[in-house]
């Protein structure tokens, strides 16, 4: 079977491709295992570091159909869009945000609808889609209230996917993921950046800075944990999804107090000083809109997973990436 | 100040121009009553009965941005946007259905944000937005799960409102209307059609179908009353609305018998004679759907009104439609 992966060079895309590479096989459009004959990653810079003869590392514009047509054929029978315009860089660049999220959305399911062929489809979606006042814990019924364009162009992809889903055109699952920590690398202009750096940066011996308060509750997932919960996602039934098929994954709701903790407790008091506590009304407007903790009964009941504390969150960070 | 009806030639277009015209103002961006100048009616057809200079009939594409410059202009205050590819059209032509009920939507938006006058929009949204199970009377906060193409394109319309309102583009109010009974001329595509074909054909000794239960619970508003809610709608002021610009519009419950009883009340046992009990599948699916009874305490709270009774609705109708 053929696998395109949007965003297939950034972190997630690619721990998802070496991932299925071992893997070796996925459901196929039958609803049994086929082998994997070749994983397509598009993104805007090229893939690195595979070594494989399935990987197919291509370089392209999600919003260009061009590109989407030539990349997603009548062999694709599983495509992961997980291509976006992070949360502060789509307030920053609206234009953008709609282009990449919301446009490029829509392009990847008018190829699948144009081509008749009715791939699986896994989609990320991201608490950003809340907003308002909600209770503490949030329930599967929650409406949605974005409070950033991020937030709204996720909510318009997921609509697209159960819309599409619902006609017969793909067969689409949108999960809404946690927000993901640890992520390795740098930086990036995601609202949630933080929830990364203040772990990812003092195991490295940088300084940097917690732009919310301590008591800030975070709805979080790891590398690990998702990686496993979109295979999850693309492998269920979708008509187990019912009526909707956008869903809250299950995630580990914790503050950013416990957080910083967990680190002190894993790699002691020293680095945790590293941490500078400086609000940013900007980032806390919008992270202060997620949601901290979530019922999650659909994703739970559906068998999806969670991580089971924070420490060990930090503990895998530290195996998967810190130089040693 | 100028105003801009898109749908303007249709029965709610036509109405509202009229008694916009009859009103002679309304409120405009300063928040104080001004004179209205000009009301232009765009529409695929040419808006017709209008003999006051102030209306001007354009024809055109709505989903054509060129029209939409040339229609919304630096002087355009306020935007009624109504047209709309209905229901059961939106579901047998999905492209079209998204063209017209999504991209014009987008295109207009981008307009006002082009233009960065910050125009008050009005856009009509529906009760097609939600579905799955729903309790009897739905709440405010009730999750959206929209079961038809149609319901999906004005959620996503929604929450373009909602998001160019947040980011200060224009001044948006998306109002979920109420299926309006009893509708002039002839039957439509829109699945809910039968809601004003059951009263105005027997009425006018046409024999008719009713394509539904005599139990299905149905969500109404008459004429009169939308006209006065898509004004009250524009009049008051967006910042009262909070943190979300969409709202389901307080309206009338009542099941298809009881419209039924209240046609045999008013016109008498020969009249509803005419209604043929056939249903049809594919619009029950679609109306089953929707919900029956709103608690709309947004809706009351920002001083939306609702008809007193569905006898009242016909009287009403016989009085303003049927030609003696």
């Amino acid at each position: 079977m053929h696998i395109v992966i949007t965003g297939g060079a950034g972190f997630l895309g690619s721990r998802l491709a070496r991932q299925l590479l071992q893997r070796g096989q996925l459901t196929g459009k039958d609803g049994k295992l086929q082998d994997i004959k070749r994983i397509t990653l598009l993104d805007v810079v090229a893939a690195q570091g595979f070594d494989d003869p399935r990987i197919d590392a291509v370089t392209g514009d999600i919003a260009d159909a061009a590109v989407i047509e030539r990349v997603i054929t009548a062999e694709t029978q599983s495509i992961f869009h997980l291509a976006a315009i992070v949360s502060g860089h789509a307030e920053a660049d609206f234009e953008l945000g709609m282009k990449i999220n919301f446009d490029a959305t829509r392009i990847i399911l008018e190829r699948a609808r144009a081509l008749g062929t009715k791939p699986r489809v896994v989609f990320t979606s991201s608490v950003a889609v809340f907003g308002g006042e909600l209770p503490a814990v949030v329930p599967d019924n929650t409406l949605l209230m974005p409070q950033s364009s991020y937030g709204a162009q996720k909510v318009m992809g997921e609509l697209l996917v159960n819309d599409y889903s619902r006609k017969g055109f793909i067969d689409g699952r949108a999960l809404r993921m946690p927000t993901i920590s640890v992520r390795p690398g740098a930086p990036n202009k995601a609202a949630s950046s933080f929830a990364s750096g203040i772990i990812r940066e003092p195991l490295n011996g940088v300084a940097t800075v917690c732009p919310v308060s301590p008591e800030t509750r975070m709805w979080l997932m790891s590398p690990r944990q998702a990686i496993a919960n979109l295979i999850h996602g693309h492998e269920i039934n979708g008509a187990d999804l019912g009526l909707s098929r956008f869903l809250s994954i299950d995630g580990l709701s914790v503050s950013v107090k416990q957080m910083v903790d967990a680190l002190e407790q894993v790699a002691g008091a020293e680095v945790v000083k590293l941490i500078e506590w400086k609000e940013d009304e900007a980032i806390k407007r919008i992270v202060n809109s997620w949601p901290g903790a979530f019922e999650a009964k659909r994703a739970k009941a559906l068998g999806f997973t969670a991580d089971a504390d924070f420490a060990s969150i930090v503990k895998a960070h530290i195996e998967d990436e810190v130089k040693k």
